[in-house]
């Protein structure tokens, strides 16, 4: 049928895609049917990893996503600019999105859905999160007949990486960072990543295809990894946990009704049982866990970027549309009149568009009720667990486990105590006004550490 | 829309079925536009776990099949007879199918999809394996792009729960069977689970749909858990392994351009390392891994079994086929003419629907390449350990690592050799020439166990 594929970027993930899409024996036989048309680049001089002939290069992407002779476009080129605005001229002019950028969609997904909604053209975007693991469709097409209560990833392959080699070599936080930019597993600025904000996008794009409504990006709590010791990964492990940067969209339980359902979507550091699913999920790898009713628990775990992975979700989305396209093909060649471009939007597959208007209402983090995992340095004196139990107590804070060590005073050298309290589900802003009264008691020299646990 | 479905069964998982479809809310949009028909049923006045209006209720399961009132026909009875006529018949009166019968189609798949090509309508089958992990639609739509090679799983639920008791407790087989036969995981008549069958069954759906051909059950390989030991269970902890009933298809790596593929299919039990992903999949859950080129590897685990995942498997399943005939309806609206039954097949959405003609190839188990635990026991001399060494190498098998151990002859207390070898990859046929020749060995009493390792 020639469906012509317009591909925005031949870096390393538009590099895959293309290896794929020239390559299509043994693959899905409908591969076959694709022709790259135009790749848009910014050099047509740089040596590539892949054979394209040299007349489908070009620098010019407005020509591209303009072009009559391109059906689909898939944007690879990441960042918001040009990104952006081609995407949107690309809907303008009645192609269909496939897309890599978990930034643009989470920042201006609102725009480009509504804009393609109007045009009649979908918007896919498995590539956006997780990298090669299939999520988005699963979201989308199957696990959507559950009411999901919760969606639990480790989405940001950095942040992972640099995690499980602290708790492997027990090395702290910013030699381990330092290696990892060594090696190409950070960016010479890792504040995206290493701060969550990557997570971030992430996870308000799977919260909003689990639960049914537009995520805001800013009401996403956001926490990286900076803080985490190696102490604290050390007392994690002794307590049965490891500590994983998670990125969490849950129902709020108190609001069970409403629709689109109330939120907490939250990205931070995370103690979670060694035996939990998610704990053995080491290195750059990513893993993303459902839970909903009457499913029960499902977890998909894989690669959460490189070429091959990245671009297997690619070709993945184009597969999806492609096979809706050679429908409306066959339905148009057995007579159907063309319903022009106003009427397009009711035609559309429902499992592959995305009809979300409302926004759901997000909780605060002082409404959520976690457990806290938190470590104090205080001075050896007796009676000082006496009167953390009695604060926390007073606050409605009950405590699962107090661990007491004697240590020395890294500069003073004098005899003090650390203290590693973990608490039972609690609500966190009952835990903060506990723990601001705990920062006035003269015994206690310092909080060094409060991480949330995995809640019960 | 009001699309009719005709629920065939209400044992667990028709009831699991009936009961999402009774409360349509927070759940995706579209299943509010499904109405339930009729229920077929043995027994009218038996009682039940889901509250439906008695009217719907019926005994008569072939008028449900043949009734212009129903769209879609949902077949939950499990066995061959009546399901197999009663599918057929449905097919033949133009309904969509969903089954979650892994026997019926394992071994009739061919003649069901033949009639609903004929027929241009679907047969969808997401619950007959794995239960509620969403497995068959990403083999169908999504990891199709890649070219697969190894699909891997824990698909049954009782012998997985076996192994890991036998593991966590040291116990028997025969002892930890009863208690699962008493606790309601093991059926009073184990064959099915505990000799493999069930896994054949479903590892070849896996294959035909991972690899794009059709597959014969009869050349399926199948060995199951009887004559799996406490003393192996302990002896492959100790080399770093976990045991686990796998089943595995894979592409035969000397034909790697046939179509479809040449494949090994096979379900036996296997010796994998405590650090790959299937090795932490316990109890009664479930697990698939699927490696394909470019994708590397991705892991799907969850409940392999029970009402409420099996029926969240069958309902999304009805999802896809709901939004399918939701455009049909809208291009209808729109004018598209009725192009009659004959015509149908191409309008069939390629992805959802199955047009494998040819059968793969299978390979015999003697040319599989894989690794092999083995234990002897052997008269307690010098030089056995040798003899076996010259054996293995004369037959081109190479040896990972050996361990002996002195014990006592359980029945002539008279001092014997334990001895434990695990080779590298080798053709089973070798290994196996070389084993019969070490049997012939005065010196080595029995050869205890022979156990597959997964390949390197």
């Amino acid at each position: 049928m020639g469906i012509k594929v317009g591909l925005l970027g031949l870096g390393t993930v538009g590099a895959g895609t293309a290896a794929i899409l020239l390559s299509p024996l043994g693959r899905h036989p409908l591969l076959a049917e694709v022709k790259l048309a135009w790749v848009g680049v910014r050099s047509l001089t740089k040596p590539r990893q892949v054979n394209l002939p040299p007349e489908i290069l070009t620098t010019d992407l407005v020509q591209i996503v303009r072009s009559p002779e391109v059906d689909i476009v898939i944007e690879v080129l990441g960042g918001i600019e040009p990104a952006r605005s081609l995407v949107l001229e690309a809907i303008a002019h009645g192609k269909h999105i496939i897309t890599a950028n978990k930034a643009l969609i989470a920042r201006h997904g609102d725009e480009i859905y509504t804009a393609a909604n109007h045009a009649g053209v979908y918007v896919m975007l498995e590539a956006a999160v997780a990298g090669g693991i299939p999520i988005i469709q699963p979201l989308k097409q199957t696990l959507g007949v559950n009411r999901i209560h919760t969606i639990t990833g480790i989405i940001n392959g950095t942040t992972n990486y640099i995690l499980t080699r602290m708790r492997e070599e027990g090395g702290d936080f910013g030699d381990i960072l330092a290696e990892a930019q060594k090696l190409g597993y950070a960016e010479a600025d890792p504040t995206a990543d290493v701060d969550g904000l990557d997570a971030a996008d992430k996870i308000s794009i799977l919260a909003s295809l689990g639960f049914g409504g537009r995520i805001k990006l800013e009401d996403v709590y956001c926490e990286g990894i900076r803080s985490i010791t190696k102490t604290d990964i050390a007392y994690a492990e002794q307590l049965g946990f490891v500590i994983k940067l998670l990125a969490i969209a849950s129902r709020d339980k108190a609001h069970p009704d409403q629709f689109p359902p109330r939120l907490s979507v939250r990205v931070h550091p995370t103690l979670i049982p060694q035996d939990h699913p998610l704990a053995s999920i080491n290195g750059v790898y990513n893993a993303v866990s459902v839970v909903g009713e009457p499913l029960g628990q499902v977890v998909f775990e894989g690669p959460g970027a490189g070429a091959g992975a990245t671009a297997s979700s690619v070709v993945a989305d184009l597969l999806q549309v492609l096979a809706v396209l050679k429908i409306q093909v066959a339905w148009s060649q057995a007579g159907v009149p063309d319903t022009g471009l106003g009427s397009k939007i009711s035609l559309l597959h429902p499992l592959l568009s995305c009809a979300h208007q409302e926004y759901c209402e997000i909780s605060t983090m002082e409404e959520l009720e976690t457990r806290f995992y938190t470590r104090f340095i205080t001075s050896d004196q007796p009676g000082v667990i006496g009167k953390l139990g009695t604060i926390f107590g007073n606050h409605q804070v009950s405590i699962e486990s107090i661990v007491q060590k004697d240590i020395h005073d890294k500069d003073t050298r004098e005899a003090a105590a650390e203290i590693v309290v973990v608490t039972h589900n609690v609500a966190e802003g009952n835990f903060r006004a506990a723990i601001e009264e705990i920062r006035q008691l003269p015994t206690v020299q310092s909080i060094s550490s409060m991480i949330r646990v995995l809640e019960q």
